[in-house]
């Protein structure tokens, strides 16, 4: 079978280079045998082995019969969506790599895939080489998910884990991270939680059946976080992720991209470095979580190419998400009205007499500022009575039951 | 459509409520709409809302062509081989979380389902509720898989956890695990590794293509060890757990169920009490790790109803698991062959001179007895050096590079 590549950045390089490697390996995998690479999609000279397999003209793929499968790891909206769209319209089942897409355009392009009778799947988008969707969205479709959290960015758990292990400051891990190649120039996207949204979006989707939006999640980075919320936290037992939430509660869904205390003996306080890991939880098998490397060349392509053997071995024959609507306003509940527990780090001449009166006797960790952890209650509620004690209050965080 | 369950066990009772529980959910997840129990076969009485569908004459459910999948949760070879293939033959796709039966029975039971044109498949019979064969025999198609390691004995596990963190003998936390339920009344199977043998016997065909069968696997339990062993281990930075692994070297693979020692810092470390986990080394994605409760009613029932719901969406499409034949005894290695580090436990009055001469010199834990970490080298010889030493040597473990 044919298939087309658009985009031979590291992703798409990577597709074509697996697809190489392990061409024996896949025939025997697929029911229509050899998978072969005829075009490639790029607008910058390349000079490698591939050269020939170039084009810069999209035409050739669209309009070629023989190309049944199409892979779009440009990134991006724009002309990512139009590229795809076009092909699912033209009967060629698309695999994407593209988180942006599925998150902005997941429920459109899954629509127009099912009226074309193709494909349109997508579990590199999320967790990179993990698989995640494929489990969620067939393993478990005997249960009915009640939460998933992800550590679903790498770069973040990296710099997270320099700052947890080697008591290393934000920007120092930061620029490590630069170095390493985990972390773009302008680290803005990782760095404030945008990515990470874009993937609690489709896994909300696949796991509640509604298209949520990124405007619709609170989303808040790390960028903010000291050395002193990491020590703190450990002293109380914890360690900070940034993790990426979505929970059923009655009719609605609260779904945040925060910052997070997880208690020192959860699975998830074991995902150290780049590695990404997502939980769910769910109301037949309990508690699942799916670990390894969320981003790279190599594993974002081993997930690529398990998609595409499967558009091959399931042509003409659409698989079925569940992602059926968008979700509404009210779907989407105000993240404030739900319980937790909050850590919060405070300057040392606080009033702690006011504190214990506030939130009843709670555990001080005493050093050059003091924190504790409130009890649990509606965060709105706690964030009034945090607001008594006006700029003493340095940080705040989400403590999960994880 | 309709199904019927073999065995109204934990398993089959489970099933029954998940389908029953879940019902509205799984109805939108099934292409065919809603999921009904026809039949109920058991031998033994049946009281409970479900009496009704019971019936106790095979028959019942061969002969009625309105049922299209069949759930074996009967355990044991006999007669549940003969029964699933008759409903194969008939055209039954037919789920089972039978690990004996797929471990003897499961290249024979898959060739017979191709030829009817249904589905053979056995989601809950590795890890309980962990989703692991679909991501093992789908998402990771396009690698070539190096090496698949199991914690997926829960009992074993359970116990090992207790002598881990409480430093409880192996008796006493046996005893424990049988007033909690989590092992047997004559724990022979969980112990002595027999049914971890099973379950990585089905990992190794859906990763390497051939079916190795129990009597092919090197297999040693736990009941052996003691607690000096897993303290000393803890001295040098592991913990002891039973894995199950089977590793590709050349064109042969080696296949061990044993205790052996895993860094601390190893997600494998992290897995506790009953849960299992499920890691996989491969070519492009590198190392990815499932994680679960690997027994129990729901958890187990949850795999059997995904792999329902998957024969119902797939009805008359026969998955592929690229499980073609047997192993050969050239395929399956001698273990004592391949290159391992071994963890040493010996008499304190042990010839320190003469281990260090042997071995290279070597970093002596000294307690009670002594302990010490060989160099990595093949087995068989540095069992020979090991014989020179005699019955000093106490224990002899298997040191991972997890």
């Amino acid at each position: 079978m044919y298939i087309a590549v658009m985009g031979y950045g590291v992703v798409g390089s990577g597709v074509v280079k697996v697809l190489q490697m392990n061409r024996d390996h896949i025939s025997r995998k697929s029911r229509h045998g050899t998978i072969d690479v005829k075009y490639i999609l790029d607008i910058k000279e390349i000079n490698d082995e591939n050269a020939h397999l170039v084009t810069k003209d999209f035409n050739d793929i669209l309009n070629d019969s023989e190309v049944h499968v199409v892979v779009e790891t440009m990134g991006g909206l724009h002309p990512a969506f139009e590229f795809v769209s076009a092909c699912l319209k033209a009967g060629k089942s698309v695999v994407t790599s593209n988180k942006e897409l599925v998150a902005e355009k997941g429920l459109e392009l899954l629509t127009l895939a099912r009226a074309n009778q193709v494909n349109f799947v997508f579990e590199a988008s999320v967790a990179g080489g993990i698989p995640v969707i494929r489990p969620i969205s067939g393993s478990l479709n005997g249960n009915e998910i009640q939460e998933v959290a992800g550590i679903i960015n790498g770069t973040t758990n990296f710099i997270l884990t320099k700052m947890i292990d080697e008591n290393m400051d934000y920007n120092t891990a930061l620029k490590l991270a630069q170095e390493n190649g985990y972390a773009e120039k302008d680290p803005t996207a990782d760095v404030e939680g945008i990515d990470a949204c874009r993937k609690i979006c489709i896994l909300s989707a696949l796991a509640f059946g509604k298209h949520v939006y990124p405007g619709q999640v609170y989303t808040q980075g790390i960028s903010k976080l000291e050395l002193k919320d990491v020590e703190y936290a450990g002293d109380l037992g914890y360690v900070i992720k940034l993790l990426a939430r979505s929970k059923k509660i009655g009719d609605q869904i609260s779904v945040v991209v925060t910052p997070a205390l997880v208690k020192k003996s959860s699975m998830l306080a074991c995902v150290n470095g780049v590695n990404n890991a997502v939980l769910v939880r769910a109301n037949a098998v309990g508690e699942i979580l799916m670990y390894g490397p969320g981003a790279g060349m190599l594993p974002t392509a081993s997930a690529v190419v398990g998609d595409v053997i499967d558009c091959c071995n399931h042509y003409m024959r659409p698989k079925f998400f569940g992602w059926l609507e968008d979700a509404s306003e009210d779907f989407v509940r105000d993240y404030t009205e739900s319980e937790t527990s909050l850590f919060v780090r405070l300057s040392a001449d606080s009033d702690k007499a006011k504190i214990n009166e506030l939130f009843g006797n709670v555990q001080f960790i005493e050093k050059e500022d003091i924190a504790f952890l409130t009890p649990v209650a509606v965060e709105k509620e706690l964030r009034e009575k945090l607001a008594v004690l006006g700029d003493k209050v340095k940080s705040v965080i989400h403590v999960t039951d994880f």
